[in-house]
């Protein structure tokens, strides 16, 4: 088992920064990157070799029973330490490791799963599971030390689609599915799952439920949570099996309990998700807005009208730039349409018109390139497409050059929206000026947009503080954090709570759900094993 | 406060049985009824008067401090012993009313509803949240003698909508509004929440919150969790307030806990729910199925299109019959569209010609009467709509009758569908007529699709069992509830669990679950005075 994985790749995952190695930026590619922001080195920072890390022996010895799929192989230990925040990655460059996992474990079955539970439940050993690794909110790494010894319990070595219902649209998957797979296993079929986060090529289905993941679709069902039908969860005190059913009103969801829970009060092996027939027709368009209040007013109305566009992100003028999208200082508005059933040009054409009453410019050939067959009917919305799947490997080159790379996002109602948007760029952008001395930049798009409310994403970038990158982050996160609860927007839209949103989550969190929740988790998790430190201790 | 409500009327509420006494069938009705139902008696049985039901003096007075909103009057009581299921029906009806509560609470904000909590707590009374008091499952009754007193808290008092956004389409809205006064209180701002349960005139946004009521739409959003913004919850633990968010993810959602909560975990005294602009295009059609399996392959693929019907409901050839909507053996498809922001006769057009390629034969000016402004497009979708709402009137006049007139409802994948609805009209059809002696009607309708399965509606009449009818109701019951359990179907899609559905809620219930909910209640619950009975012990 060690070191392989259910979903073999010729190609090499990074232990230190996102994706694989081969798609890292090149040093020259750095240097270039980082020229653009004052205050970066002026070469970039080594990746160190495992072997320098110093990690040491494991503390805990596999036990025979389950040797076969524990491994102490210190790249495996390395990678499995943590996720992939600014914060992850610079303590890697950094050769800081902190505290590995002494043990990694792929099991291969919810038996295995199970004994593992009862194995580390016996010795008192700190569980954290893993899927693909791309949490960006410390939520697969341990901090502390009340536990003699930590295992990453990694679930991609239960990576199959295990039963489709094609008639039903629907499909028994195992929780450690990377996106990819998943989509080619149900190919065949048809099918589609159709949840598409940023982190898609890196994450699990039970990674996504774990954390309430939001998928790459602005409206309609994009959050995973109603894609699930039943799970199967293994817990201390035993398998949670719910029951799969289309809808139910019989007391409190089960299911809704444990999507979100991060780990902490079980480990999700297996769901049945909804599935839809493959779209067939598609088109899209981008619109640019001189007016990003006007521009927010479209989105509004777009959310509120029956047109239910796939994608509807609309890229502030930095945004814009940075993507490529724009370069004249508009916003820009990126419109998605998609259909198994027919044409989705009217509907295109109807939100471009929306748009334009709004005071919207469509973008060359935005609108006439639309039509059945789908891709892009603007160079705008390519541009933006290609960078959004690069942005975290870009992110790391900016790391390596010294640079502060960080991104967070929210979720709040409408009233809110643009006062946030203003504190935020404002008050985040004078507390990265006042760390490092030097001017930052920082973005917003809208990545989700509801009938009630929206979900800005921000990107801030500045140049660092050498050798004190980490104290930086944590305090440009707490100022952002400061600015999203003062605003009453949440914590997290989809990025989920882990270690690093912990603090704002109690803030956030009603005082007598967070007495409920620690009561089911001293049900479920007497022992106190699982994922420690997140949701609740 | 005793005799009145927030939301008052001209008219009476029975205290029996359901709605207005002015719309309950008179005897001559009654007879005309009972006369197509073999074994019925050849008078309907009296009414009793509320000075004959020997209802004693209260077990508890009323603190000074809490007196104002508080009664002991007979009647109140009498009101608020018991839901309107057929058991609560016969058994008021035989004068037998149970323990009734001993004092009725009507609040009239937080402060007063946590006040009665702490009284209760510290005298042991248990408290029997009660809304419109539509419960068909036992949900407002309190059961056994653990407690030394019964208190029933109507929130009916706490009736108004506090705050509308109109922009971001949402308001805030006291727990205890009835629904024709909250689209009153909504209409101004052209807006509507549009959930229009069977129950709307007798139930409360609370009611449907705490029991996960569904709509009467058959797609799309018709359940009321996801019109959640955010709850105010009132605990013996203290006050739970969730921040109004469009979207989270932010650890398991802390409204989803209370959502089917019925009670047994706090009190929810408001809430932010998401509107809708009132429709303004409306175009509805009857199709006919001669072969009721085809019938439900045709609602299969019109829930798995992006047509969206807001109605799609399949009523089988007993239902159509006896709902005036056929009379040839024919099921019949009830379709209708609605939008607020542009025709729909586009979109019903697809859905009858969809629904034509699996044989089913659209009624006469079915489609051609669609059209903008709304209305029906075919008698046969008039007549259901009437006797839609007539329905549980006309059930008290077949238990006045001495029959048995139950209805039940389900959820489940489409594997299970025709097998399920076979296997209830077999064996609750074979029940019936072993315990009564006389052929019983069993009828089904689709009240709801999904992509994925559909919600299964029955009703069951026949001749009773004299003055054994409780019994007989409590037989068949659990003949059906074996029959959905083995088919994996959900004891209740919108009825809720209350007590009637406890035992098989208990088996469908997930244990890690039931042992997450038990904590959950000890900790928000200690001395366990809220609802006792419902959901945990």
């Amino acid at each position: 088992m060690a070191g392989t994985t259910a979903q073999p790749t010729s190609r090499t995952r990074s232990w230190w920064g996102w994706g694989w190695t081969d798609a890292h930026p090149d040093d020259a590619e750095c240097v270039a990157m980082g020229a653009l922001l004052p205050g970066t080195l002026a070469r970039p920072l080594p990746v160190p070799r495992i072997r320098d890390l110093g990690i040491g022996a494991p503390a805990v010895a596999p036990p025979p029973s389950l040797a076969h799929v524990l491994t102490a192989d210190p790249r495996d230990r390395a990678a499995h330490a943590r996720g992939k925040a600014y914060r992850d990655v610079v303590r890697a460059l950094r050769g800081r490791p902190g505290r590995v996992p002494d043990l990694v474990a792929r099991p291969t079955d919810d038996r295995e799963v199970a004994d593992l539970l009862d194995w580390a439940g016996e010795r008192g050993i700190a569980v954290v599971p893993y899927g693909g690794g791309s949490s960006v909110t410390g939520g697969v790494e341990y901090r502390g030390d009340a536990h003699r010894a930590v295992l990453s319990l990694d679930l991609t070595a239960m990576g199959r689609v295990l039963e489709v219902d094609t008639a039903g649209r629907a499909a028994r998957i195992q929780a450690g599915t990377l996106g990819p797979s998943l989509e080619d296993q149900l190919r065949p079929y048809g099918l589609t799952l159709r949840h598409f986060p940023q982190s898609f090529e890196f994450s699990t289905l039970g990674g996504w439920l774990a954390t309430r993941a939001g998928g790459h679709y602005a409206t309609g069902r994009t959050h995973i949570d109603d894609f699930v039908q039943s799970l199967r969860v293994v817990t201390p005190a035993g398998t949670n099996d719910s029951w799969r059913l289309p809808a139910s009103g019989a007391g409190p969801s089960p299911d809704r309990l444990f999507l979100g829970s991060e780990g902490a009060l079980g480990i999700i092996t297996e769901a049945w998700v909804r599935l839809q027939a493959r779209p067939r027709h598609k088109a899209s368009a981008a619109v640019a807005f001189a007016d990003f209040g006007r521009a927010l007013e479209a989105v509004r109305a777009l959310a509120q009208c029956d047109l239910a566009p796939a994608n509807c992100r609309l890229l502030d003028a930095g945004e814009a730039a940075m993507a490529g999208a724009a370069h004249d200082g508009h916003a820009v508005l990126v419109l998605g349409f998609e259909s198994a059933d027919g044409p989705v040009t009217d509907r295109l054409r109807g939100a471009v018109d929306l748009a334009r009453s709004y005071g919207g410019r469509p973008g060359d050939g935005g609108e006439d390139g639309a039509g059945a067959g789908g891709g892009s009917g603007d160079a705008a919305v390519g541009a933006w497409r290609s960078a959004f799947l690069r942005m975290p490997y870009l992110r790391d080159g900016l790391v390596r050059m010294g640079a502060v790379a960080e991104t967070f996002e929210t979720a709040a109602t409408w009233d809110r929206i643009p006062a946030l948007i203003d504190a935020v760029r404002t008050e985040v952008g004078a507390a990265a000026l006042g760390a490092t001395g030097h001017p930052a930049i920082v973005n917003c798009r809208l990545t989700h947009v509801y009938p009630d409310g929206a979900a800005p994403y921000f990107t801030v970038l500045a140049g660092g503080r050498e050798g004190d990158e980490v104290a930086l982050w944590d305090d440009l996160k707490a100022v952002a954090g400061e600015v999203l609860h003062r605003h009453r927007a949440t914590i997290t839209h989809h990025h989920a709570v882990g270690r690093d949103h912990r603090p704002f989550y109690d803030r956030q969190r009603p005082e007598p759900f967070a007495l409920a929740l620690r009561a089911a988790k001293g049900a479920l998790d007497p022992r106190g094993i699982l994922n420690p430190g997140v949701l609740v201790d």
